[in-house]
């Protein structure tokens, strides 16, 4: 992805008709769309090939596992077609370092998440992130994930990140962040699930957003 | 489970007629039969529900997302038939909390990753174990997992938590513990994978684990 700047639709939908119908509808204004376990587990892995012909698919799988263990999710997600696979990073640098592998030995993309903005996040993740970052740049990350919804953290991740990194930021729309509030303090892909899939009017949603991306 | 001991089956195969075929064999001599991503992404979650007709399933999804991702995770799980699931618990309380809760309304049991030993927990996991220790407690875990293959860690988790929670503890067999060392330092359970499923002779492997395991 590399420093442009793009939309990413959170497909956190359960139903497996109705997210490849949103994902079909919005596929114009978004430059990637981001499975997680509801969807999965909803479905199966088969939904991120069957995505994947609308925008490339970022498998969030937030891994957290051991190494042999994120080395197969990792591949799981990459034989099926997806582009990019996001993992915790709070595991340490091996089991990152094999996330890492697996997506080059597919030509793919890793993402870490460095911080989070959720309730319960003050307590082991935020006193972190100096550490998180740094193991993250260290691994060789293509970008990492940090939330839109809160400037001062973003502000901070993209200080300790510099500007070759990627930030993926979800919480924008229902969470309370603002597009413009998110791009200004670092982000480059805005992560946006919720308002898209509960509107009415999708492809709108994501035109309006995309077209703020585009206007920043 | 409440501080009975017992065989914990870690079913990692990525085969689903495998994975029933091992489960089967072995069901008499294991207490339960934990079941990760590499299985579920290699097969579909239905693999929980027909894996439990041979043994309680623990989900170990190693959850680690945000609050109502968490929730939708815990209930994909329960709902295929799983008699509990293993949540992260540096994610913080509110992560944990909805885990408990939707366990509660299951009737189903929650565990807790508070330590491990693989390469890399050192950085962030362990200076921790304290305070994960303490969140579990607090939200009312009915178990953690920590390393039966380090009985220095395992000694620290047992005396944290005191007597009335149980403690499974992987790294048995192939990742160098010894069922004896875990049971002494504190387990209640012992999580084996590899050992089983690797050999020739699955059910006499877990024969000769769960004799050890009774008689200790």
């Amino acid at each position: 992805m590399n420093n442009e700047k793009g939309l990413i639709f959170a497909c956190d939908l359960q139903d497996r008709e109705k997210a490849i119908e949103i994902t079909k509808k919005v596929k114009k204004y978004i430059d990637g769309v981001k499975v997680n376990y509801p969807l999965i587990l909803s479905s199966d892995i088969n939904i991120i090939s069957k995505l994947s012909r609308y925008a490339p698919v970022i498998s969030d799988f937030k891994i957290a596992d051991v190494p042999h263990i994120n080395k197969i999710i990792c591949k799981k997600a990459f034989e099926n077609g997806a582009q990019g696979v996001i993992s915790h990073s709070f595991l340490g640098k091996k089991s990152l370092e094999v996330c890492r592998e697996v997506a080059d030995s597919y030509n793919s993309e890793l993402f870490s998440v460095v911080e989070m903005s959720h309730s319960g996040a003050e307590k082991f993740i935020h006193p972190k992130v100096d550490d998180l970052c740094e193991l993250s740049k260290k691994v060789g990350v293509d970008g990492v994930i940090a939330p839109g919804n809160d400037a001062k953290r973003l502000r901070k991740v993209r200080n300790l990140l510099g500007k070759n990194l990627d930030i993926l930021s979800p919480g924008v729309g229902f969470q309370g962040g603002e597009v413009e509030n998110a791009l200004e303090a670092g982000a480059n892909f805005i992560i946006v699930g919720r308002k898209i899939y509960r509107s009415n009017k999708p492809k709108e949603v994501a035109k309006e957003l995309k077209d703020k991306i585009n206007n920043f």
